[in-house]
């Protein structure tokens, strides 16, 4: 963890990282992101690997440089195939970032956001406010998955929940916050709103974070750029396709062009975040 | 249901209402489409969720509006699933879709539609000719999943299904046909062949009468109105795919733009409806 | 098995047989490229199915013109669906594909592909050099399933193994090389870097191998075809994109446009293939 203040050149500097050393990131993912996940690893410069089974998880994440579990279609044999792997992460010291997704939804999704949280234990966890809310506690119901309004009870949720795992949490919406154990916060502002239409952009700034946190190990740095770098991308995606009479289409797929083609220019001059450290 | 004639603006007064409302649709569906139909219910303006474990399904449809049930990458497990959900979706008086990709290509498929038309009761059938005519005790043998071509078969099967099941079934192809167990009729002739060439859009169809039935209680209704729409949205992006030289993968995007910014104008001025009732 | 020479004609005329025949292709394949692989085939011609239920997968296959299967997502029960399917596939005399994906990363993956040549046995296997090498018994280490480069080790192990399973094998990088257990060997230089930042591009040819070797009796022309008329669509989608300052997104969908549109005159003018028989 440093203690000087974290700069936009500073989260351009681990884009370049993860471009130069694309890093592997197995990803034990829902099945319906799992390929628009990909493509955003690809695009990103990463190299992504999907795996399940019991039988090799332990093996498949100790070759990758991350581990990314994310509940959205649960099924009881790949909870405990995320058990394994995120033991193996952390036997072999790689980071273990959870997407809770749906959280709150279902008491099942509840329990078993409970056991990954003590057996799978977490570094970094990115969700939504609902989701957030109801992992740390909070009694806001969630309306399915795409629940994204950010409020002050969400902040406060992701606070506190960053101290109870002693990690990094993302609490993503209109503004995206990441804090850490160390009460370290980021306030991130860009994005768009049609990223929350397009599935999968929450759960592939969730294997993004693995991707930076591979290559940065002050993980609330990893965190923030991966959701400044989401976020840019998307807005420049959106003003891409409305500038042209396109809709959320055309978006999902200029999303990973720019993912893709994005400059230190176009990162430097729309960064918006704010950092009390 | 109503007995007054449904005009056109019935129809758009429904896609208003789905954009206004934002449905929570539980997909349980298959493992090919799950990505695009969830991208075709969030352009359309409502809100997919997809879960299938036991454990949690029956919890999920209590807090959704419909439940979309399709069998295309059947498995045990998800068998069971659906049953559970659809139990569910009846004690709590939300539709229940079924789309059953591929029945009449196995005698498991053909078992499995069995055991949910009784265990499942849908209340809206969608499915091409050959699947309607497998279903409904007709004889033309499925070529995989792809066979799109109505006859009057398929159309008579159609209206008995829809007598057998007491609901609404929908017999898609060149033209789409909607009946209803009283034996009202909507034919619709809207769409453009390339669709048969983008892999889900059946499928996206039959989540969108999920979303459609959420709002609209007449079934039958909601159903036409699910397949018009869809319709227009696709042959909207083939003309202008077509128009710019490019083909199918073009197409699968232009759609979603399509369903996300279609004008009343659009609708009205392309519909081609007819109904008997 | 034809002594005389392949030429560019030939494989053009295979595409043609695929256009008109409409091949059933069954595919047990990976999560995370199914939505893409039922595209590609879609828009090459052929007419995908999925499915993998052990109930089922049998009577599927023996409805289908050639059986793929692919390990990406790997989990028992599919393992024995895999196998069911090929018994199926031969006693049909169906030829079926195998796509080693991630072959050599896990010891559990190894376990399951020598199970596969044993008990599936393949008519034709397209990897990697690194999923090559590693089923042939070489000693090059897997990076995940993104490992691309060809070497000469490569070439020497996809020899080997053509004979080894009397079949043929194609490795594909840079250069994609195809051998038959008679030694004749195609090189193939068409294709675009990019292809590798897709997901799918590989698993996809795979797919479109079946569907060639459906309509085509001679295995190693097939592969060849299809290796070709991907590389083609590759090269060309990837320059459309590049000239308009876009990335890898539209290039995916680019991708499906051409292998939709590609001519007569697109393919045997960029054919860069050489043949020792």
């Amino acid at each position: 963890m440093t203690s000087t203040k974290t700069t936009a050149e500073d989260l351009w500097n681990d884009v370049i990282r993860v471009r130069e050393k694309t890093p592997l990131v197995h990803n034990i993912t829902n099945l319906v992101v799992m390929s628009y996940n990909a493509n955003v690893l690809l695009a990103l410069g990463a190299a992504p690997v999907m795996a399940h089974a019991r039988e090799e998880v332990a093996e498949m994440t100790a070759i990758a440089s991350a581990l990314v579990i994310n509940i959205g279609t649960l099924q009881s044999e790949w909870v405990d195939a995320m058990k394994l792997a995120a033991h193996s992460a952390h036997s072999h010291q790689i980071p273990v970032v959870l997407d809770p997704v749906g959280a709150g939804a279902t008491s099942y999704r509840n329990r078993i956001v409970e056991e990954l949280l003590t057996d799978a234990r977490p570094d970094i966890i990115r969700g939504n406010a609902s989701e957030i809310m109801s992992i740390a506690g909070a009694s806001e119901a969630t309306k399915g998955v795409e629940s994204t309004r950010s409020s002050d009870n969400a902040v406060n949720a992701a606070r506190k929940l960053a101290i109870g795992i002693n990690g990094t949490v993302c609490v993503s919406g209109e503004t995206d916050y990441v804090f850490d154990e160390a009460g370290r916060k980021a306030s991130l502002k860009n994005g768009h709103v049609w990223m929350t239409r397009i599935t999968g952009t929450g759960c592939s700034a969730s294997a993004m974070i693995g991707a930076f946190s591979a290559v940065q190990p002050d993980h609330w740095r990893a965190t923030a750029a991966a959701m400044a770098y989401m976020g840019i991308a998307g807005e420049m995606a959106a003003e891409l396709v409305i500038s042209k009479g396109l809709g959320i289409g055309s978006m999902q797929i200029a999303l990973l062009d720019r993912l893709q083609l994005m400059t230190k220019d176009d990162f430097l001059t729309r960064l918006k975040m704010s950092v009390d450290s």
